[in-house]
């Protein structure tokens, strides 16, 4: 009975993400993998837009000026785009946890998963118990402010967005096409 | 014998791979793998960085302008700058899959590269043999030819080279951190 008590303690704990509580985004997925007995989720992400400023003098300290799971506009994000130190603008595919019941769950899982165009799947706890972690892999990385200097211009910067907006909605496919899969997955 | 005789089999073929040997980078850690009874490595990159020309008209199409494993320098990659279609300057952190003897050796193997800093480190096949992936994860990945036009300044290239140098840095002393690691690895 510890998997079905771990699922029921875990799903009623008060979220304790930096958002608190999940995009709504990958909500359905969440629920259609949370109502299968053999899975339930223990983090989410639906994919996101970043502008990450990053303290070169504090390692590991970095601040989140701006976040969007959805599609965003040059306004919008050129709004947030100031910083003393360095900036990088990200856009990060879906991420899911997702602990399984048993490693035949966890295998027809990954098997699915990997069927339908997410290339990063895989168990990332074995012991304890049997995590999968899934990752879509689109994703941009570029640095924008550079000791507090902008070196993007207004015209490259948004040809970045640009193409950011175009790979959160090749992972927002991807997430509609897990979900449709899924609705039918036993 | 099953898992003997793969990695006799596996061992014995011809590198498979577009480079067709194996990165001097990482050469010391397959070995290491490799004089380890209960892994054999299945496929590896040191890291790199690239140029890659997507043909938007070809899904799925990609072609190296550029690749090395080893940090670079704005001329040598400048002169490989021409496409008539789209061009990403990437840069990749080092992966390694490695086939495991049975489940407990996957576990050790997750939990040692988790413990010294590799983040993305997952069982990615179950059912037929036990195969780790580990990714390291440095990347960096900007747009520099949209249609056939440069759309970054010298100077905005040159941070981004620069910072890809800076990452590939990073992930050679985290890959040097490995083999150390590696050598006392039972």
């Amino acid at each position: 009975m510890t998997f079905e008590l771990d699922k029921k303690n875990i799903l009623g704990k008060v979220d304790k993400s930096q958002k608190g509580k999940i995009d709504t985004g990958i909500k359905e997925i969440c629920d259609l993998i949370n109502n299968n007995k053999n899975y339930y989720t223990t983090s989410s992400c639906s994919g996101r837009i970043v502008l990450l400023e990053a303290d070169s003098n504090k390692k590991n300290k970095a601040k989140w000026l701006f976040v969007s799971h959805e599609s965003t506009d040059f306004e919008s994000i050129s709004k947030k785009l100031d910083s003393k130190s360095e900036v990088w603008l990200r856009q990060e595919g879906a991420i899911l946890h997702i602990c399984c019941k048993d490693l035949e769950s966890a295998e027809k899982l990954i098997n699915l998963v990997k069927s339908i165009g997410f290339k990063r799947a895989g168990m990332i706890s074995i012991n304890k118990r049997f995590v999968v972690e899934i990752i879509s892999s689109e994703h941009l990385c570029a640095p924008v402010i550079k000791k507090g200097k902008k070196i993007v211009t207004d015209e490259y910067f948004s040809v970045l967005i640009s193409e950011a907006n175009k790979k959160i909605r090749k992972n927002k496919e991807k997430l509609e096409h897990l979900k449709t899969n899924l609705e039918t997955f036993k």
